[in-house]
This record gives C-alpha cells, structure tokens and sequence, in this order.
C-alpha cells in the first residue's frame, strides 16, 4: 500500500481534493479573516495559503537543513516589501539570540518566526482536510533525513526547518478524528498555559523559585479534593510525571502508614505484603509493586491463603483503560474499612467525570478513598503532563518522602516554610504542570469542563447506539459503556456468514491490526485496537477530544469499513 | 524593610532609576530596532516602552481579572488604527477558540496576544535593569488576587490578564544575576523547542503516536553515552521526569541485575541489599533506597560488619550538590569491578563537563560505569525538565520494567516494534523532554555547548580568584572548586575581629539568611545559602547561566557586602 499525497497539505475539501493552487476552504477563510485588521487577516491567509511544508525527498541526507526559508512578513501592506531583509537567519547562529549583546531583535525574530510556524500546525490540527498522520516507517525518517548531532553549529534558518520537519511528521493529537489514545485533544487555553511555564522555566520544589505556581498547586489540589468529596477539600496531594508514578506513590504512602519503620529498615523489617486489584486494572500498579520490593507474584484471582502475608492496600479503578469500567466503590471502602487496607482509586481516567453532575455517580465511593489518582491530561483534555495523586490525610505523604536536604529546604528562610512542598516528592526537581490546568479551569469554569466531558459520553453513546446492531459490527461486552470506551470488532463480509470456530478466530485478530495500519498510512484517522484475555484484536474507541464531533463518529466507521470490507 | 518598586518595570539604567515615561535603555534599543522592518522594529519599541504590567494594588481580590487590557498592534502604520477592535476579549471566552466553529482568526489573536506576553517577559528576563524577582509573601499573594477556581467561566481578558499576573511574580530564571540553583538561565532555541513540544502534546510511549521524538531520543542517548565513552555509543537509557527519578531506576536495575527474582517475588526473596554513596550524595540515593523497599538506615560511615548484607550498588558523585566536588571515579570502579558492584554515577550536575575538552577529565573512569545520570537541564541549560539515565547494558531496563501492556504495545503492529520504548520506563505516559535538548545541540554544536561550559567555569575561578583573599570572606574549602560552585561565608565587619568561638558562630550562621531575605526583597540577585554537616550556613555560588559576565560576579560581591555590612 503506498502513502498517498505528496507532502503538501490540502485545504481544498473533506475529502482532500484541494492543493495549494486553488485552495477552497482556505479562500473562504481567508476572505473572512481579510475583514480583520492588526495583521491578524493577513497572518491567517499566509498560514492558509500554502507556507506549508515543501517535500523535501530529492537532497535526502541534508534536506533537514538545507532547504531555503523566508519567513512570513505580518504586516497588512499589500504588496509589501517586508521581507525582514535585514535578518538573514541563514548567516545566524544561536549564539546571536539572547542573552547575546543587541540580540534583542534578532531573538523576537525567530522566536516569533517559530511561533509562526506554531500557529500553522495549530490551524491545521484542527482541518479535517489534513491528515491525522504523514506515516513514515522509522527507517524510512532515519534516512531521509540527518538528525545526527555534530560538532559545529547548525544555522538559525537550518534550526527553523529542524521544527518544520519535526511537526511534518507529528501526530496531530489534536485532529478532530485522532481517538487513538486517552488523552486527546488540543486545548488552546492549555496551550497558551503550557508556553507561559516553558518560558517561566522553574521548578516546584519551593516558594522561593516558583511562587505563583507553588499556590496555584495548593488552590488546584485542594479544589480536586473538594470535587472527590473530601470535606473542606482537606488533605495532601501532589502533580506527578503520570498515572503511573502517581499509583506508584500511593502504594509507597500507603506501606509507610501501615509500617513506617519500612523507611529506615526496609522491607526486611516488615511482614511480607499484599495488594489488591482487578485483572483490569493499569499495569502501572504491577509496576510500582516491582519497584517497591513487593513484588508481582500474587495475583488475582486471589486463592487464599498466603499465610503471614499482610493486605495493605486495594487499588481500585474509576474507568479502566481498555473497557472504561469502574469497579464498585463503596464496596470495596466497606472491606477496607473493615480490614483497615488502605484503599486507593486509580481514577486517572475516569476521574474527569467528577466534574459532570450527570456522571460522577459512577465514582460513588471515591470520597471514602484514602488516595485517588486522577489525571487531568485524559478526559479533562489538559496538555502533557498533569496528573494528580490525591491524598485524605494531611502530612503523610511528608514523612513518608521526607529527607530533610538543608541546601534546599533551609528552615531559616523569612517565609512560611509550609510552602516548601519539594520533600513530600520523590522527585527532587518537579516540572510545574499545574498551571495549565488551572488556567483552563479559570476559563471553562466547572461547567465549561463539564459540558466537554458530557459531550465526549454523549458521543460514545452515539457511537454504541449506532454500531450495537449494525451489520459487520460486534460488541466486546455487553450492554452500553460506563465511560466513553466502546469496544467492538468489525467483521468484514468474509467473515459474517462463518461458524465462530477457531478459523473464524484466527482471521478475525487480523482485521483490527490491518485495518489500523492502513488508517496511519492514509493518515485518516487513528484508534486503538488490542486482545485482551480470550477476546481477540478488537477496536477500543475512546472520546476525550473536544473536537469530535458526530460526523466525526460517522466517518470513523465508514472509514473501518472502507479499510476492511476487502478483509 | 520594604519592598521597593511600584510595580513598573523600569529600564532607565543599570541602577533601576528609569521608568515608563522616561526609558533610557529601552529609547535607545527602540531606535536601533526602529531600523528593522516587517512588524519586529515596532513590536520591540511596543514592548519596551511601556505596555508593562500595571500594579493592582487597588481592587485588590478583584484585580486579577478586572484590568483593561488592550493588544498592543504589530503593524507598521504610526499612528495606527489597528487595536484589533473586532476582537473584544472582554466578550469572548475559550468556547470561541478552536476548535470552535470558525474559531480560527479569535484563536491566532489569542495566542499571538499570549506570545506577545512571553516575548515581552523574554527580553526583560535578559535585562539586568530588571528585578529577578518582585516577591511577596505567600499571604500577600493569597489576599491580593483571587485565585480561586470557580463554576463560571472567565473571559478571555481575564484569562490573558492571569497569564501577566503570573509572570509578574515569576523568578526570571534566565536573569543574568539569578544564580539560586543548578538550573538558571534560558536558553533562546530551547524554549522555542519546548514550546514546540507542548503544541505537538504528544506522549513517548510509542513509535505510533511519537515518531520523530522517539527516533530523537534513540540519536540523542546514543551520543550522550558516546560522549561517556561507552564504545559506539552503545547501551540503553530513557529521559526521566528529573536526577532522583533517573538515580531510582539506576538503583532498581542494579538491583534487578544481581538478583531478577526481586521483580515478581519482592525483597523477601533476596538477601538483604547494601548500597555505598558519599556523605555528601544527593539525597535522592536515600529517597530511592527507601522507595525501593531497602531502607535509609545503614549509612557511611561504613562500619563492618553487616553479615548477611550484599552490597549490590555505589552510587558514586560526579559534582556534588553543595560543593560541586568528583568522587574518584577510577578507584571507585577498581572495587566495583573487584566485588562486582554495580556502579552507578551520579553526574546530573557534572556530566556537563563532559561537552568540555578542557574538564572531562575530572570524569576520568565515567566510562566504566553501569550507569550514568546526566540531567541537560542543569549544566547545560536545557529548558526543565531534561534528565537522562543511560545504562551501559542493553536490554536490561527493558527486562527491568516491562510488563507486556497487550492496549499499548501490540506484538502485530505493521512497522519495527524495537521503537516502541515506553515498556522499559516505569511512567505509562512519558512527557517528551528530548526534543529541546536535541535542538539546542543541533543549534550549538558540540563546541557550543563546551565554549558555554568553558565560560561559566572560568566565571567560577574569577570568582574564587577575587574572594580567597578578599577581606570580609572566608573559603569553606580549600583550593580551587572543581566545578562551578564556589562555597564562603561573608563575615560582616562585626564579626571580623571576633575570636573563633560560639558566639562568633552563633552570630555568623544568622548572615547568609539575612543577606538572602534582603536579596529576595530588593530583587537584585539571588543565591542559594545552606549549612552542611558542622559548617554553619554558608553561601553556594553555582554558575551554570550563560548571561552571566564578570560584572554580574563582581555585582554579586558588592551586592553581598552592601546588604550585610550592618550584620
């Protein structure tokens, strides 16, 4: 199968006809946008009309940094002369930016010109036109181009066509068809967030280098913990790299409650211990178990007895990964509560739901948690990273992590040293990842978050609605999704009249993969597929992109049946 | 003692006389870039003279949304009638950004007004006229601005007015005379590169979702381990979320390679562990030791014997935290090879030198190790975060971490599945912190990035050089730093003719907190104060910023003396 298109980007059609010639879309936009002045119009016709990305398959090798690059001029003087001809960035090297003398100029320059090509890659994420994916094999990116690092400095306009590339062959996770993973979606207020903390460059660990954004943690975490339900919002709590470090935490808080003395003499010094999860649950807490010198040997289905082990903790799932299913709540707090076993909730992906008044009761019980994972990177649509490890008591989490480094955490500082919130992490340095969370729930407010999400289940149920009888279609559990998860296989025309025999089978697990494929080479749309326990390949669709929409869901499953009715 | 300043950002003179009528400095940029055309001439004097944020002492609670605002124009027309006047903010709010209905011209203004935003706190970042920082206590902040997260939504001048609030109480980390932590400076291609990063919002799992970060990554540690010195760069290595992370998973492999069992039967099953480091280590070896289930409670001195204990790690330093000093690398991989220890080192402030002909050689038996951890984003000056871990065995980490998640890393897929990497890492998810590293090398070459080092240690000796002997200092240790961290108390004429005794000491550790407090309130530098083992606090000069000049060094020594000759 060959990967069509040449390389340009289209803007004429759905269905992809158009070229940089004679542009449909891009005119109509363009005659809107020219009502517009500030230079606005003007920049949002240059980024329709063409700009884009030339193929650069002839000089191979060297084409990453050799092709050559004027960059835009913004001015609304038609024709114009600004060609920036004073700032050749093909005779510049990063050693003429800032902090270089006078290189004020130079650097507003090409940090605009990279903002410039930001902002394409921002409209076109958004086209249904453009592809999803330009699929290239690794080989194939390996060589065409040079991404060897040298000796000698590259130029600015080489630096320019670098970032050119990078996003020529970039997922659009943003494309309104792109369903592939659970985070998904372009926030454009988290966006602008995102490049406010790049460009604020600090660390989380005290008051004294990230002020604001140290508050701005406390005021988030302490509001996620009024969503669970935790009274007054009361508690502890940090943003980590990911779920899975954010399990990982509440495996490590919850030993150190049950055995502190684990800290100091280590695992030799406790009883051995057991932990609790579905066969659903994320793989990350068979990883923190390895990690932490439990171990993963003991698994459910759980066939006491395991004489002088101790139960310390149950990780319960609010939205597993693959079929969105949350496990029952309050009754697993009622077991822990009776055997006083720490119970955790990894509601990294079902934690969005908690803001929907229509949907949270599917976390009915998380408030009697003692530690909640919940990521607001998935249904919540925040960039990456930011996930959230939740904690209901206050301090733990400090003694647990707590080693007391006095060139960090000086206690004779002049300010409330309650703010210093580094020796909680294991981490030293901390990546500020709250801020776009906060600043996109400022300009959604609760209810802008939850129209989002009530609107990604609403489609899903769409989706359910519209394939649970459809010919060629066949769901993987039953009845109608507790999250936007919505597990099918399509059984192409061959298939429908065979007997369910193992033939059947072993043909069937081949579909989804080929399928899949074919979608990342026309670059069309992309979702997940896999086996899970005795049922074959099949298609997990999940909703957390603001941009689908109900043609969106249309097309997807035209789109399987395009790509697999030959199978 | 007040804070001084009003809230203006002055740029009259090095001395901060200047103000927004009047700007010195900025009159003079403002004619040179008056010369360029195509928006960026005028766009530079818009963001110098005035356009600042302006103090909202008054309104208080309210001000962080009540503020007019409106986008400065980028055209060249003086006088201009381009305030943009179709986009209101005060009206709008993000449902009408994309991927909204016609959203694409409101979305381009709102993000091209949030750039103007950061560019405008770029170019004062780099300005010495500037504070480094304006503090306020955390109640200050709490009472003076609402920052609370509420039903409702703001508006999109509400939004673009809590980004300026942000950045006004931001340390400019990238300020010349910001010399806090191991991290300062901002380096012009890296941010370009982050910010690029955060708009493509993708994830390192998979090759499927992260093509051309995934090969980044491959290239990048394949030349970090060449320049350790591993043959062909071969071995292994993962981008972590910081050094203690990536010191944590050195110790985890360690301790998988010796005993593999560990992974599914836990530390019951192993005899129990040992791991050497140095009284000075970062405390993240202690961290890792008391997450991994081996406990903090043995430590150097190390006093024989512990029967039945087996030493499995050295975790030996390349650049302390405090005194910036090299464990003896070779001797220290001559009794690792002897008891067949694991090696581990821990060069996340060191490793830098190894970009530098000049001090690699304090390195020297680097080459031998297991593992390195090297974290760019110190020494380097890579954006936050960047922190490698590479491994010399290839495979191991893989073997170490993997669980076979069949949703993520399907066995079927139709492209060369060895680029699938997310499996070895502990994180499900995974932030992309390659691509600004890779750019930055790309930008500067290897040479660019050894003359960058090379400075910034030669600024450390100058410093050295003009304090040993100067009247009012004192080293904390003798001869010359082998890094860039210069270690001294300053003893205040007061102090000078005191005997060395209690009172003496008593009186001395009470300077460097008040000379940093002062520091912090006038806003002119800022650097780190600590005390170690049975120094009392001591000032840390570290120099990994390349804005940093001679004048800044001397600035710092005159600062220092200013601000405690009254002690």
């Amino acid at each position: 199968m060959a990967t069509p298109g040449s390389g340009f980007w289209s803007f004429g059609s759905e269905e992809g006809s158009g070229d940089a010639e004679n542009p449909g879309t891009a005119k109509a936009w363009c005659q809107a946008a020219q009502k517009f002045t500030g230079g606005i119009g003007t920049k949002l016709c240059a980024l329709l009309y063409g700009d884009g990305e030339k193929p650069m398959e002839t000089g191979a090798k060297e084409g990453l940094g050799s092709a050559e690059k004027t960059p835009a001029c913004t001015c609304n003087n038609k024709p114009c002369s600004c060609q920036k001809a004073d700032i050749n960035y093909a005779f510049l090297h990063s050693t003429d930016l800032l902090p270089a003398c006078n290189g004020e100029i130079t650097t507003l320059s090409f940090l605009q010109d990279v903002m410039d090509i930001l902002l394409q890659y921002v409209v076109k994420s958004f086209d249904r036109s453009t592809k999803v994916i330009d699929f290239h094999y690794p080989n194939e990116l390996l060589q065409e181009y040079n991404w060897e690092l040298a000796d000698q400095p590259q130029t600015l306009e080489e630096i320019l066509l670098n970032c050119r590339t990078t996003l020529k062959y970039a997922i659009k996770t943003g494309h309104p068809r792109y369903f592939n993973q659970l985070s998904t979606g372009l926030d454009m207020v988290g966006l602008a967030a995102d490049w406010l903390t790049s460009t604020a460059n600090t660390n989380m660990f005290t008051y004294e280098i990230a002020p604001v954004f140290v508050l701005l943690e406390y005021v988030t975490l302490r509001k996620m913990r009024e969503m669970i339900g935790w009274p007054g919002g009361c508690g502890d709590g940090i943003f980590s790299p990911g779920g899975a470090i954010s399990n990982m935490y509440a495996m490590l808080i919850a030993r150190f409650k049950m055995f502190p003395e684990v800290k100091e003499k280590g695992m030799a010094a406790i009883p051995r211990l057991l932990a609790f999860t579905s066969e659903h649950s994320h793989f990350s807490v068979k990883k923190g178990a390895a990690a932490l010198g439990i171990g993963t040997d003991i698994q459910i289905p759980y066939t006491p007895p395991y004489n002088g082990f101790v139960p310390f903790l149950v990780s319960a799932t609010a939205g597993t990964t693959v079929y969105g299913a949350f496990d029952p709540l309050l009754a697993i707090a009622d077991i822990c509560k009776k055997y006083k076993i720490w119970m955790h909730v990894d509601a990294a992906w079902g934690g969005g739901l908690l803001m929907s008044r229509k949907h949270k009761w599917k976390l009915n019980g998380v408030e009697r948690a003692n530690s909640v994972t919940w990521n607001p990177h998935k249904m919540m649509g925040v960039p990456l990273q930011c996930s959230a490890l939740l904690i209901r008591e206050e301090g733990l989490m400090q003694s647990c992590n707590q080693m007391h480094a006095s060139y960090l955490f000086q206690q004779d500082k002049h300010y409330d040293l309650s703010y210093d919130t580094g020796d909680k992490a294991l981490q030293c340095g901390r990546h500020v990842d709250v801020f776009k969370l906060w600043l996109m729930w400022r300009a959604k407010g609760t209810t802008g978050f939850e129209a989002q999400i009530d609107k990604c289940l609403e489609l899903a149920e769409y989706l359910y609605n519209k394939i649970k009888n459809r010919e060629g279609y066949e769901m993987v559990f039953d009845g109608k999704p507790q999250h936007t998860n919505v597990c099918f296989w399509y059984v192409p025309p061959s298939l429908r009249s065979m007997e369910d025999n193992e033939e059947r089978m072993n043909r069937l697990l081949k579909v989804a993969p080929v399928i899949k494929a074919r979608m990342m080479e026309y670059g069309t749309t992309m979702v997940s597929y896999q086996p899970l326990g005795d049922k074959v390949n099949f298609f997990r669709m999940v909703i957390s992109n603001p941009a689908a929409s109900h043609q969106d869901i249309d097309f997807l499953t035209e789109e399987i049946e395009r790509l697999g009715q030959d199978l």
